[in-house]
């Protein structure tokens, strides 16, 4: 009697709800057992599609949800009472979760028998995702409302979504994904235990309802090791914390998409190797096996996936669970010495993390994530650097470069969002706002507000507050007026490495003949434009140009181009470094080059980002100097690229 | 520090001697460590390029090598003292390896430093690829000779492959593939101890210079224990058998082609995923690790691969080996529960079946043969029913059907072997000829005749050949006339199964019926035209039109296409089924119909193949009724076409 497959989802979602519906339904009848929705930045965090900081956001990364009529289109013909609905979605997840609520009570389908997961992980966010809005007290409390809620109304969801996936994104070592996981695991318990909503006999069942969603990398036996480990520290976690004797309440369970940091947009057709051999960590152990997996497309690092490629990857989890013998066999590495010992020693490790942000005040201290956002912008800068010296090999990137054309790369080989996307959505918004009733929409939110700040659940509220057809802008703005806003610690050590070689002591040197003739250091200003919080690319460009000894100005993400361009002025930069990851780059960079322009700033820009090469042309003809994407894994030749702008304009 | 990595192949050759000596190096500057040669069907069965036999044969399935000039182009450039090349040849091995060595010479390579394998196994050529040419006991005997010669003058050289891998391709169950090979290995090396030339003392230096040639399919983890227990038996067998006491010597040593047979036509993007899993079975664990792999491309099941499609398939090779921490572990199995017990469970029914082809008289007797080609004709029935009646999900076949157009298989996705190569060929071997010694061919030709009707080691005196210009041809011949030739037994049982329902029995109504109208059994002949052996098509074709209660005529491999029109007219056939896997489709077909219209037959023929659609075309122009590819997977709709066509001509 074979096991029953994982669910299989893809994460998905773009351009409109009417499209990412269509979308949904097409991968469902291919034999998608599950849904994977994603959001697009300004839903993600708490604007509406026609907020001005939403401009060139709307519909990219995810699609567009507004509200409760954006919600039902989307989910339009899918019954969420049979439906498993997995929503990436953190600092606005209690507003998607009462959005999700209120359409599914539309249908008909009982809160009890909803299943699925909002993310709803922020601490994660302030480390490595960039989506947060609020402080991080207000956002655990938050977290603590929606799981409060779901374990006294949908006992089938999973309200949160510890995630380690994103730390392995940003670079994590397996230590530190497991260690700064649980810690995360940790504060949220502490907190859910801390709340006088939660009655200390229902939190074993709330501790069982905690779920996580893991990465997974090419290191298929470390990684396999890793779930394992995971499994044992869960264990012992809520064993020796928490008291949660029934062995039941602790079971690890968790969902996974493999990793897309290692995908490669030379010769991309490696990819589906890539993603398969990840996807090996993640199901080939049935005690640690993933309980739902969604993988990336191989052309993921070129730009959005199309139907086929969605297809083509859910087709990988089809044969892995219905044609190989995998799932007729019990666990195939109980016994096993070697993973038993590789278990063992990341157990010891993870443990000394978790100790060590303990020891700082926990996962949501500032000092707790001040410490584990310089360890991941530590070890992605070593990740980096052992590709750049060949000491990791990546082929078709630092071996076997050399090769054939791809046939299936050719011609236009990934999705496009379409230009008009945003300018509809603006209009179906407006035209929402001037039908529903406006009494209501005050009402609701006036509810919400009084609910955020005499620390009452903010659900049902919300869940109010879907129903009159208040929008995500409106229910973000109230809680951003309740809590405040925060930004998190950048991890950047704007210092200089003490070994030096090769091209980098060649660098500095260059560096060192500007500083002469220009009779300052150099100044290199780092901006993320946009609401994309994806900060690794930015953060490793700031780390290697103050190490070759440019002075770097980087404050972290979601910067507004005005806010750029002022602190360019101000700080009379002589080079700018724009990174964008959310497809948004044209409009942005347009916007920040014509302030430029406006202020008579003639310093070189520079952009870095997924970005196809038609968009590369478009950028130079605004003006930008040179375009960097992920195919550009040598940072020194990067940084040979902006020293040269420098010299250009500052040498004879 | 990690483990080296196996030797990365690739299966190559076609055309000619010179495309196929740049594809070599096209693969070597890639990244590939060895070469694995295909040679086309006349060369393998030692036939001329210009003898009538090859007609439409010539470059198809490998490259011609017909004298040691075109050995000189394929090796062109390519130092043999340092190449480790795997030859897939089995009856002319001795040739090929008398080619080899006296192209190294040339080179300037001593003997003593060549690596490779001939492939050599001609047991599992009468059971399952139909290259074999002389009878059991002479084939054993040149098997013998290359042993011999090979332990004394090239100690690096693998003279044998025992080969479990076609016996996958021909439907084996893992037990049936450890038990066959073994006995195989047991015919050999008993041979081997009976045989004057090989000194008892020399005896285990011979045992260890036997390596084996496997298939992996897609159930990896039956797989993996399968060749873990190969190591096991091998073990046992060289211990217990044959009294080999040096651990050293009993090393179980494989390469690895991973299984074309579950490769689907449908969907055939799927099929890289396949190739993948198939992989893990032989390289994931390290004590039963292969020495060697080579991957077929995704588009093996619809044509030739072109050089990006091996290239892509490499990628996978490397990427395992350099990018995975696959290398830095030591056995990850050692210890397991369960693949201990997968590994005993496969250990005992593999010595049942060697105890069975034991009882019988060995493998290389003719019952052995009988019983063991039988086993295999049923169990691909078995494999084949199991997919028909979906307990076999095979994903884009019988499961998950709808899908998005393929890109990667949009445009011309394969490579065709052109028109002119064997004109080409067969004027460079006349000019060959004409240039040559005579007196040299003749001298060294009569010498290998007393060799070999002396019974005196054939090795010496086909270099001396090899070195004189003689062809491959003349050394076929010359040994044909000293040994004879040999037809195997076809394992086909002409009967009926008991149990049938559904369209089965539909079909078994309309060919009752058939009878009483045509007032006797219709007949069905099955001809497999050409030098290609690979007859399980055929087999299980006769099978099932046995089962319906056509009365078939199958006569195995190898058929003139005057042998088959031959036939068609003297039992009066109703309708003719031509199974044609080289590639020589169009010019045999043509052969036929002509031959049949001139004798006035209008049965219908219907041709099974890998043909592509272009070809299909031209097929149905030559007249053809229908054309079948391995998409066909349901026996019984391919019943239906054939009952249908006698019904046509039969009913009003």
């Amino acid at each position: 009697m074979a096991d029953q497959p994982w669910l299989m989802r893809t994460y998905a979602g773009h351009s409109t709800a009417e499209e990412s519906n269509r979308l949904f339904r097409t991968n469902l009848s291919k034999g998608q057992t599950g849904l994977s929705v994603a959001f697009d930045l300004p839903t993600q965090t708490g604007y509406d599609s026609d907020d001005p900081r939403a401009a060139g956001e709307v519909g990219k990364v995810g699609v567009p949800i507004s509200h409760i009529g954006d919600m039902r289109t989307l989910f339009d013909g899918i019954p969420l009472a049979e439906m498993n609905t997995s929503m990436t979605i953190n600092a606005t997840a209690a507003w998607l979760m009462a959005l999700y609520v209120a359409v599914a009570e539309e249908q008909g389908a009982p809160r009890a028998k909803l299943q699925g997961t909002t993310q709803n992980d922020i601490i994660k966010e302030y480390l490595a995702r960039g989506t947060y809005v609020f402080p991080p007290e207000a956002s655990l409390r938050l977290t603590v409302d929606t799981i409060s809620f779901a374990t006294q109304e949908m006992p089938k969801f999973n309200p949160v979504n510890i995630c380690s996936y994103h730390l392995q994104e940003a670079g994590a070592t397996p230590a530190q994904e497991l260690g700064f996981a649980l810690a995360t695991a940790t504060a949220v318990l502490d907190a859910c235990k801390a709340s006088p909503d939660i009655a200390a006999s229902v939190f074993p069942i709330v501790a069982s309802r905690i779920s996580f969603f893991v990465n997974a990398g090419i290191r298929f036996i470390t990684e396999l090791s890793k779930m394992r480990a995971f499994v044992d520290l869960w264990d012992d976690l809520l064993r020796e914390r928490y008291g949660v004797t029934d062995e039941k309440f602790r079971r690890f369970r968790y969902g996974v998409q493999v990793n897309s940091l290692g995908l490669t947009e030379q010769q991309p057709e490696n990819n589906v190797y890539r993603i398969l051999i990840e996807m090996l960590g993640v199901v080939l152990s049935k005690k640690a096996r993933a309980r739902a997996v969604q993988l990336p497309a191989w052309n993921e690092a070129l730009g959005l996936p199309r139907p086929f490629d969605q297809q083509w990857s859910l087709r990988m989890q089809q044969i892995m669970a219905f044609e190989t013998d995998l799932l007729e066999h019990d666990d195939i590495f109980d016994g096993s010495a070697v993973i038993s010992a590789k278990v063992d020693e990341l157990k010891t490790a993870a443990r000394a993390e978790m100790a060590k942000v303990s020891s700082l005040g926990g996962a949501a201290s500032l000092k707790g994530l001040a410490y584990m956002k310089e360890e991941l912008v530590a070890s992605n800068t070593a990740r980096l650097r052992a590709i750049e010296s060949g000491e990791t090999k990546v082929v078709g990137v630092n071996v076997f470069t050399s090769g054939e054309p791809s046939p299936l790369a050719a011609g236009n080989a990934i999705m496009t969002v379409k230009d008009d996307v945003e300018f509809g959505q603006i209009e179906r918004l407006k035209a929402w706002r001037a039908r529903r009733d406006a009494g209501a929409v005050e009402r609701t939110l006036a509810a919400l507000k009084e609910a955020a700040k005499a620390g009452r659940n903010i659900m049902e509220p919300s869940i109010a507050c879907a129903k009159a057809g208040v929008t995500t802008g409106e229910w973000g703005q109230t809680l951003r007026a309740v809590f405040g806003e925060f930004r998190a610690p950048t991890g950047v050590s704007l210092s200089s490495s003490e070994a030096a070689q090769g091209s980098l002591e060649a660098l500095r040197g260059r560096v060192a003949k500007l500083a002469q003739v220009l009779g300052t250091q150099p100044r290199f200003l780092v901006g993320k434009p946009g609401l994309d919080g994806h900060s690794n690319g930015a953060e490793q460009i700031a780390t290697r140009a103050a190490d070759i000894g440019l002075a770097v100005v980087y404050d972290g993400i979601r910067m507004t181009p005005d806010e750029l361009v002022a602190k360019a002025e101000a700080d009379r930069v002589h080079i700018l470094g724009l990174s964008i990851l959310s497809g948004s780059h044209v409009p942005l960079v347009r916007e920040v080059m014509q302030k430029l322009r406006a202020r008579n700033i003639s310093a070189p820009v520079v952009v870095g980002g997924i970005i196809p090469e038609e968009d590369a042309h478009v950028l130079k003809q605004l003006g930008v100097a040179a375009v960097y994407t992920p195919k550009d894994y040598d940072l020194n030749r990067i940084m040979d690229g902006l020293v040269g702008l420098v010299e250009r304009n500052a040498l004879p």
